[in-house]
């Protein structure tokens, strides 16, 4: 199971479907074939190992073996066949499964298997199989993109000084940290304000600053229309623009487009607005060491006026990112278990 | 040496005078005797050491034996006389130093050992000598004590909600984490304006919140007069009315009184007051895991109005304190090395 797992983080990408990895073991225990899945579309981990074993050289034995799979084995015929079904036809006698499928849609795979003869062991390394697929897991567990908000700060709550300069409030060590952020989500959120302001080009870069060959979708939420010549319009990555200030509509649309993981980078209004509706799933912070007194406010009004309705959070991971003088600190937290985003 | 710093570290007590450990061992490695330093007045690590020696029940031969000593000895007579003198007299041959003696009034211990004719290997774990006698080595280089900043903040800057309340702004694991870096301390200062609003006991306390033996002096700073039924005011501890508002006024008297580590603890404008003249050498922010969008600055006004203008920290540490749903983080920053701070 842990080589199946490994499988899947290897070659899993972000996007509808989730991250799933296959072993096939010969009953004295040989590996016959190791397969993945390489996003929506592409045969499922089962059939791709199945395949692979067709394709040994000395067409590998399946009869008999035993099918070591990260998430349960689908039940239904989406835009590929139920895995359940080649599992059986190519006489597996055993099935070991990880997480069992949170899908509604397509669990029911074990029934399935079990009803059919097969022996099946269900919940071996199940909560590493979850973490892997935390966003998806959430998205067809709650019918909504799981959400992330990204924001960054000066030890004093600014996002800037009194006359606008925000120059070191992210180190260069936090932007790529951003980056590498970015790439795990399906979707980078902004609202127009931060469209016509800061004129970003939202893509994915590496440490040399290229774009990455697999780019998220930029989606751009306001009723605003954007500037013709706005970077987010360029050809680096598809851009939808959500006319509404709803984050409810905005995270059904996505949701309609398969959108797993919404990555929330701006500005604090939209973000506000995020929170105040109760859909903000985690919270990455960049907390710049500066002090400055004074300035604009990293988080906007909430319309909270007494501490017993502040926003509660749980920290779940705090580290320095960068070195020497160009430290910055991340935190990542949660709501608390009770309101769910715990996948 | 690792045996004479743990003697420094478990015996030693915060206060005006280091904490240092000495071993005593003779000519084929064995240790003869072990001595620590328990704060002003009492003696010196050496000589507590040679009258261990002398004491012991065979009475050790100390004539021919290495001295292993965390902090150069001493050359000069303060509350006890010097410790250079002592281990000639004692007829050491051969003296181990950690920490050259950063202090001018007492350094040259090992010129004299020298010129007498005793061999002298120093710099032995230096970095941890000082590391163990930071706010002390600071004090007697800069001839002020090491300032210690301590506030708590939420993830947007807050002390209180808008309409002042600020339960959970620090949660209980983060009181007992104040509590035990206040230990280390020797004075904790407030501003009048604290002692007004808050009424604080301003003591050190245990996990069972009981007070320990040996409390901080408790300075309280500004014009204001006290209450006469304050709590700091009460029989726990000394306190200290400084009637004034300048930090480097405050501080030179507390040097007076030999203080070496002043833990500033509120409030935002008296901390602003040492931030803006220069004289923090270390932040401890607790932030807690709450967002609030509006209320009551954790940081006052700085006079900061550019971004350029920021005062930069360097991050040395960040970790989360306490468990569960009462997680809270600390960090602990400095200035950049140019700025001093840095024993």
């Amino acid at each position: 199971m842990e080589r199946a797992l490994l499988l899947a983080r290897v070659h899993g990408v972000p996007g509808p479907n989730p991250r799933v990895g296959c072993v096939l073991l010969a009953p004295d225990g040989s590996v016959l074939a190791e397969g993945y899945h390489r996003g929506a579309g592409t045969p499922h981990a089962e059939v791709d190992a199945l395949s692979r074993a067709a394709a040994a050289a000395a067409g590998a034995e399946v009869r008999g073996a035993t099918a070591v799979v990260t998430l349960e084995p689908c039940n239904h015929t989406g835009r590929t066949g139920p895995c359940a079904q080649a599992l059986l036809d190519a006489g597996v006698a055993r099935v070991v499964v990880g997480q069992a499928d949170p899908n509604p849609v397509a669990a029911g795979g074990t029934t399935t298997l079990r009803e059919a003869g097969v022996e099946v062991v269900t919940g071996v390394l199940a909560e590493e199989g979850e973490r892997l697929n935390r966003a998806w897991t959430f998205a067809v567990t709650h019918g909504r993109p799981f959400v992330t908000w990204k924001f960054a700060t000066t030890l004093d709550g600014r996002s800037a000084a009194a006359d606008g300069t925000s120059r070191w409030i992210s180190s260069a060590a936090a932007r790529r940290d951003t980056h590498r952020l970015r790439a795990e989500c399906d979707v980078m959120l902004v609202g127009t304000g931060t469209i016509v302001v800061d004129d970003p080009l939202l893509t994915v870069r590496d440490a040399d600053d290229r774009p990455l060959p697999v780019q998220p979708l930029r989606a751009v939420m306001g009723e605003r229309d954007l500037p013709a010549d706005a970077r987010v319009l360029g050809p680096d990555a598809e851009t939808l623009h959500l006319r509404t200030r709803s984050p409810r509509e905005a995270l059904e649309t996505l949701h309609a487009r398969e959108a797993r993981h919404v990555f929330l980078e701006g500005g604090p209004t939209l973000a506000a607005a995020f929170v105040a509706d109760g859909y903000v799933d985690e919270v990455v912070v960049y907390v710049a060491p500066l002090l400055l007194g004074a300035g604009r406010n990293a988080v906007a009004d909430l319309g909270i006026t007494t501490i017993a309705d502040a926003l509660h959070l749980r920290v779940v991971d705090a580290g320095v990112v960068g070195e020497g003088d160009e430290t910055n600190v991340r935190l990542v937290l949660r709501p608390p278990a009770t309101r769910g985003g715990e996948a």
